[in-house]
């Protein structure tokens, strides 16, 4: 039996990650010669990885300028997309384009909570349902409970879904500029236990994650109720620049978008909106965000109205967006500099700068769609006696 | 109006990549000082990278052995995972030893397809069915049409799906170690073409992408009908190693998967599986793959099944697992050394790696089910006087 | 042109009847010899039916007894069951025998509301946020314009979900004995003129109606925050009598379901259940209940666990049943007479019967869940030297 | 214990159903008058109920006339509705109004299967993807299998679909006039027997029914791979006749189906239609189908599109239509005075009339459709400044 070389000592140093490089070359013949190559203090790994031997570098495009009319954030900012996928860069860089000739993209987050989803088991619905009572009238101390766990994260509000002898419960806590996710796992579980103690009635047991959180992977619930946060993108499309930026007038583009919709309904698809994923992917690698999460951010709805005047209302609502300003990839060095560049560091007014990230992550996403949705109606055809919307 | 340089002669050099690392710096204040602390050869990233000035640096650890029993592999194996999320590769560590310990995991590799999905419009619904019955008749036109793109890709059939008066087709492509997107793009469009050319009945349009790839998003079409790799792993788990090591019993990982199979319904997530996405995004880092396909590649079926000895069958069915060993981000540095660590670079018996990585990834994904749920019994509660199963 | 035979004034009376059906033999050919031959009064029609010209008779079984634990009745009932489909009523009758034997159905209803749901319209997302809070704050104000409309019906909580620049909402009321829908409506409307007065940001219109009320269809929304009654049913399967009146194992049916479940995953279904709607359709017809609720209130949620004594838990989640004892066909006398034997109509003390009727339509669900589900099993095959659970 | 009274040797007589209406006024006090007013032949109800005790009346009105252009009718016809909910017919009777005033309704069957949906078990994927292969090399043995026990049912082809160690399969029969559940369930039974046999591969056993059929609820694989008929209904709207008779111009109505399928994709529903229900339900009842095929009958997809002249193209796609005019209630003298009323009762041409039945059907759903989407406009309230689509 082969074992990878540990040495809890000294476990992130450069000495150790070249051991377990070895280690890797020894078991396999291939030489870790570019994964060595980082710049990456070891002392700051703990907490990011373990069993650290070096890094992947993913090469990073610089988009934009990318106009965002946030709460967060109003005006032009430069973005860096982290991505092994040719063209995507000058794909997303045409769309910042027109929406910045457009007159730039208004984001409004909606929202923001992380969840945990602790279910009770019980003997039978009925007593489910009222532990779902007593909990609606103890929130005060659950929440006392969960808090004691963090100095930052609070317990904003409980959803409650009975199923059988079950009670599903969702727990939404705000979580600063973290994501969130361990901070609110640590806070469910106090929680948990001081429900556990307090409850009187015929609790069973309680299950600390019954898959409604619901954690990388999509849901409809998430969906309906967000997880991160609820991130909205709007413009209007000038029906001029448009056709001259993207060779698609408002009209064509409109009418991709309604056969999109209704190809979304058919296929049951997380999304009717095109490719968000692409653009999450590259900033949440670029700035050290867990690419996982690109599971549940991806979803989208889109909605679309085409003017009288021509011109095209677009608006791309994330519904699941989750990044974050702290923790996690965040203090790694390249991340750490693409998330200053974008001004996400720091703090403005006692804040933190989530919501600047999240607005200018989710005017990406829209520029995105413009572009990928212009290069469709690109690649269609219409036969020549006909203009599509007219016949069809 | 700010301007990233570009220099086309010269777009791919060293130089080129500073003036735009000194551009962002000029408008941000930030140095990016590690960002350019790369050693990816410039000339390695036409094709992967628009605009590059860097690139990011994701840690790697080292997680393993992985015992697999597929058909492309039969073995251990190493796991390179490149994440910035602490105890991710410690959890997966956990979990290929207790696969290892029971045996290693057995991974099938059903099929495998790309797809592109034009739609074709005409007046009426009749119309659309009749073109139905002539892109049936006439499959042998449409994929020469759609090979000569490609030398790799080829085009096995075409699913069909009526909406008014539109007819949705998937086309499905093999396209060898590529995970061919953009091959099938072409020879879609290609397609296409000779089928407006060729079709003499009332075609009025078609929309070379009509929303059912589902390309970068989750879809119950993808879920049935495969995008990518559709790829099972299974184990059978020993109970008293399972509870040894896992400090579970296999009764209780059985309880806690109806528990999670159930939310999974309530929620309507894409994944009764808890999360495939992290070994996904790791690996998709660290090998070079599109990232952004974690936001399909995450769906997953699990299936367990408690027999009657106390061992535990469990079986994870990734649907729309899309990897390559070619293309996209497979050629850069850190990337090529990842995949050659676990062998999947190169031929064998004239065929590509591809069957090798995805089975080992499908492997890796199994052993993160099993490590997180044993880690969710291990935080679970049952009152004092009652086991869970026994009286709920 | 021909045209359907009106007099206002003497619309419902049996010479208007039979004065159209006469002019539908006119045109058909067809005499309406059955569909005259109705014992209901014309006068009870108006708020039924326009054009009336008769009636449908459709077969009525009486199955039972129901043994039912519910807060709304608590013994034996006989249930009348209105179908074409032979073997229907024959196969909840012996589901109803084992759950009597195995000591009756347990059923609770956990909650009961029914919905409208207006959309909001802004300019961007940032005006429907804020008119978001607005609505919170003003509750009071809603509920009282919205309640004018009506005697019963009670606003109890609005839902809002954001999406690009509007706002849908769903309105929650309880409705007394009725199912509630024009009720709802009426109030809503109510509300929405109250709001579009009282509301002095930016509203740019509403649509009384967004489709996610969600009526007359299935959704995810429902299944999670239901519409109409939330009902679970549950009950204990004894081993022995189950094995003895079934001819099928508690194992065997536990197996049977987690392969439902899996199917129903895969196929992305409304009901891991088997059939509600044939029990649903059955007594929605008997009953007077609107048989176009079928469509929502036949999604569910089966939950099931053996337990380590060989009993297996048993439990039918209803998220979305829509039932009434007054109002719509309750008056009708066919109708009137099947409620009224099943103890349903007037009051007990000071209160309505649809409480009882619920629970009896889910215990009767319930019963057919068993009865199918052993039906499955009698029709496997396991191979001879394998039983199915231990080598699979 | 109370019986229900039964006497086998005559047990379809008036005085057994006499006699279990006595045995229910005995144990309920209530006595059943109206239920026993039936003119149905007991001697006919074998094959349709079980314990008869009466029948329930329902009210049916005339609505029409519906001007439909099918494959199997071309003219107009009238519809007979039953329902107990008022204002139904006169809201479906507006909308064949305005669609017989538009030119009718065109309606196209893409295609009619029944399906029924063994699962077949095996120790590890690999078998099962094995016995994908040789069921798709054996599919003529299976077909004469399954054929030997009908004379009317012919199987045209088996889906399959890969979960861990199982092989799904849905198995696609044509079944005449018939709705053919019962007959595809024999048929299927049938094949798996000689699967069983033929199959000389690992095979473990067989569960007959694994959830995918999807039988009497909805499924996105049903949307998908219709189940029964996949009918399109469609029609161009004048702009000045939907003005006029629905006070609703096109671009309202257009206005208002772009929110609802927005709607439709945040809730997650089966429909981004508005009640298909209604229709069918009251059709189902009138014309003797099964009613609790409303389940998965009811599922719709909704595309519109407004065209440059301001006409407005309709359609929707029900891909999941269940009805007959041979068998369950179909024979039953009120249900079959329908169907001969509306010209479904017979032969044409050697082909029985579900064609014409399944294309009435179709556009009666499209004229609630209209009608409603109508109403709600005109409930929808616009500021004054501002008209809706200009502005938001």
């Amino acid at each position: 039996m082969t074992r990878i070389p540990r040495d809890k000592e000294n476990d992130y140093t450069d000495a150790m990650m070249a051991a377990r490089r070895d280690f890797a070359t020894e078991q396999s013949g291939t030489v870790l010669h570019h994964v060595g190559q980082t710049s990456i203090d070891p002392a700051l790994l703990p907490g990011n990885i373990e069993q650290a031997m070096g890094a992947a570098q993913v090469p990073i495009g610089l988009a934009g300028p990318l106009l965002v009319h946030g709460e967060h954030i109003d005006g032009e900012v430069f973005v860096p997309m982290a991505t092994t996928e040719g063209t995507l860069v000058a794909s997303y860089n045409r769309g910042m384009r027109l929406l910045r000739e457009c007159g730039g993209v208004t984001v409004t987050i909606v929202e923001r909570y992380m969840q945990r989803a602790p279910v009770f088991h019980f003997d039978g619905a009925r007593d489910a349902r009222d532990f779902g009572v007593w909990l609606d009238a103890n929130f005060d101390g659950v929440k006392r409970a969960a808090e004691t766990t963090t100095s930052v994260g609070k317990l904003s509000h409980i959803e409650k879904y009975s199923v059988g002898a079950m009670l599903y419960t969702r727990m939404n806590f705000t979580t600063g500029d973290a994501a969130g996710q361990n901070m609110c796992g640590k806070a469910a579980f106090a929680a948990c236990q001081w429900i556990a103690e307090a409850y009187k009635g015929p609790l069973k047991g309680y299950t600390l994650s019954g898959a409604i959180d619901t954690d990388k992977k999509h849901s409809q619930l998430n969906t309906l109720h967000s997880r991160g946060a609820r991130v909205v993108a709007e413009v209007v499309l000038e029906p001029e620049k448009t056709k001259q930026l993207m060779r698609a007038t408002t009209q064509q583009l409109f009418r991709v978008r309604n056969v999109s919709h209704t190809g979304g309904m058919l296929a049951g698809t997380s999304s009717n909106g095109l490719h968000a994923a692409n653009a999450l992917a590259a900033l949440f690698i670029a700035t050290g965000q867990d690419a996982a999460n690109v599971a549940e951010s991806q979803a989208s709805i889109s909605y679309v109205d085409l003017r009288d005047d021509g011109s095209l209302y677009w608006s791309l609502t994330l519904p699941s967006l989750i990044m974050a300003t702290f923790g996690g990839g965040t203090g790694l060095p390249t991340q750490r500099e693409c998330l200053d560049m974008m001004g996400c560091v720091g703090e403005e007014n006692g804040k933190g700068m989530v919501g600047r990230l999240l607005e200018i992550t989710a005017a990406t996403v829209l520029a995105g769609e413009l572009s990928l949705s212009s290069a469709i109606v690109a690649g269609d055809w219409v036969s020549s006696h006909d203009e599509l919307g007219r016949n069809r």
